[in-house]
């Protein structure tokens, strides 16, 4: 297998386990394929930028589902794009922020460092402000 | 060649037209590379959302040039994915927003066919409501 063929089971692994998450609130599976150096970086909100740590990343989990999306936001996949470090996601994601409908597109994009994901960056296709 | 190059290889051609249009606010050569039943999605200001035909994204070019980013945008690459239909840039755009200074993470990903582009669509990594 190249290397590009593995980036791309890994990301597609972690990628399943990001949408049970989001749909469920159940993160361990997600959180326990992040390196020990993760960083991630998300547009809106108290996380906005720069984030570094796993552990801040299960805290914003955590506050994605218990606060922004209660119900659980259900990601639909469009499109898959690769390099031999770098897997984007594109899609749906859809369900209630606040309460209040809510459909975006959202661009995804993981680095893979051997079998873990070292960096999330989450872009959104619609602006909303929380 | 395979099908995947071959998208690659129109992608980025197509890219560098769009650099430059935001570099100089010359857009003819990016313009003669869409289709004619090219969409484009953006996700904040007058444009925001799905937009239908060249004649549109035309528009919204010149409106990103003459009013948003008068002074020219600079974009860095920073990584390319891909499979044989869709190739994402992401990377960093600086410059002033309505006089304002400015920087954010972007990607952008273009959909091919054959030669051309069909489809264009933006994620911005920050959000800045203008």
């Amino acid at each position: 297998m190249t290397k590009t063929q593995q980036t791309l089971e890994t990301a597609q692994q972690a990628f399943e386990h990001f949408r049970h998450g989001l749909a469920t609130g159940e993160w361990e599976k997600f959180i326990a394929i992040l390196s020990d150096d993760f960083t991630f970086s998300f547009p809106a909100g108290p996380y906005q930028g720069l984030n570094q740590g796993k552990e801040r990343m299960a805290e914003f989990l955590g506050y994605v589902s218990e606060k922004v999306f209660s119900q659980g936001l259900v990601f639909t996949l469009e499109r898959t794009t690769f390099n031999e470090n770098t897997v984007v996601f594109e899609g749906t994601s859809e369900g209630l922020m606040f309460g209040n409908p809510y459909k975006n597109q959202v661009a995804v994009s993981f680095d893979i460092r051997g079998d873990k994901i070292c960096s999330y960056r989450e872009y959104l296709s619609l602006v909303y402000q929380p």
